[in-house]
């Protein structure tokens, strides 16, 4: 098996928790965000390369978070990211030096609960599939509004999924789709939907609940309940 | 102004949590769940009635937390529910003594931190247009899928809500909406739904994250986060 890649887009500001701290370099438990995800990709003996794009107005802070974790390795790569999530991943891809067939996850580095179990679960359906995504049953009702706030539709809920990462996709499937995606100009929210809009089945296997993504003082809070049990 | 009624289903079973004890009547910080509703409701000035609808055999569970915490009140009616969320507050319709202008609020039992504020946003709402309910606006990636699990479209997440309770109406129109439903045996996962299918505009006013659905350990784990601070 090809070593993996993992992803890690980490160049945002992330002003949505106040203070002048990027949410990656956030603490929890006096450990920085990022680092939770760093150490759990080294922690797998499947993958070959950690590529973190970051702002390079931050590289001492990333670094720093990297090394007070000894989480410092030659399978650790910084590389310099764009403005938007989406540029970030494409450069990262293109310091990926690895074949078409090799899996490559796409991972927000701050989600610090992602398992090894979820990775392999997500790799395996990719690895068969070309293209695969965790996602959790919706347990909201969802609804589709107008402009002002006057409610157009309520959706089925069974089919919907609410989409996390690690996202995998086998390096070429992901490489068209964001050359695709760059020259049509698409953004999306998340990296399948780039594989979607070339034809690309997607499928979406079983997420898990802990795997929160922590962007608000309220996801810090909660994050510290799921460690302390 | 007429006073408000406050309809709180609460006959299901709950086996989600495991157990024999249904979510309900789990207990926060040694307070049963339906407690937290219950006296958020009657601390509220506005409100003329809370209607409680049970399973019959829960009657003395029911009982029992209300009781523990003073929360015996003659403002408070212990219905008969059904075993459908939505046969429940058909139910306490029926026993509800009030003019089709006043405010109805459906109100899940399992969320105990609903505040006055987002009780009076909603109202307030619902007093203009007739039917209000809670939304936020939807932080994952959400797409639907097809039976087996392959992507079938990325929904636009801008436009989308996840929809809470309290959910208001006028009772005129809550009560239209329910006879409809029952005639044309339509089921949904919320009221504002049926009100939706009627025809009665629906608006969707600002959630508060913190007004979550406690249906799972994990969420007992939050919501005792959430009282730490």
């Amino acid at each position: 098996m090809e070593p993996w890649t993992i992803i890690l887009p980490a160049a945002g500001s992330g002003l949505r928790f106040g203070g002048d701290v990027p949410k990656q370099y956030r603490h929890l438990r006096g450990i920085s965000l990022i680092s939770y995800s760093v150490r759990t990709a080294l922690s797998m003996p499947e993958v070959g390369h950690v590529i973190i794009a970051i702002n390079p107005e931050h590289r001492a802070m990333c670094e720093h978070a990297l090394s007070s974790q000894h989480l410092q390795s030659d399978r650790v790569l910084i590389v310099e990211g764009g403005t938007e999530r989406q540029q970030s991943i494409h450069a990262a891809l293109q310091h990926a030096v690895i074949s078409d067939s090799s899996l490559v996850f796409v991972h927000d580095a701050v989600r610090p609960f992602a398992t090894f179990d979820l990775y392999r679960r997500v790799g395996l359906a990719a690895m068969e599939h070309g293209a695969a995504i965790p996602g959790l049953a919706v347990r909201d009702t969802i609804k589709s509004v107008f402009d002002g706030g006057i409610v157009e539709a309520t959706l089925p809920r069974s089919v919907l999924r609410a989409v996390q990462t690690p996202q995998c996709f086998r390096a070429g499937v992901l490489r068209s789709a964001y050359a695709h995606a760059a020259e049509l100009g698409i953004t999306a929210t998340d990296d399948a939907s780039l594989v979607e809009a070339i034809g690309i089945p997607v499928l979406c296997v079983e997420g898990d609940e802990r795997n929160i993504k922590v962007t608000t003082p309220l996801d810090l809070l909660i994050a510290e309940a799921f460690l302390a049990v």
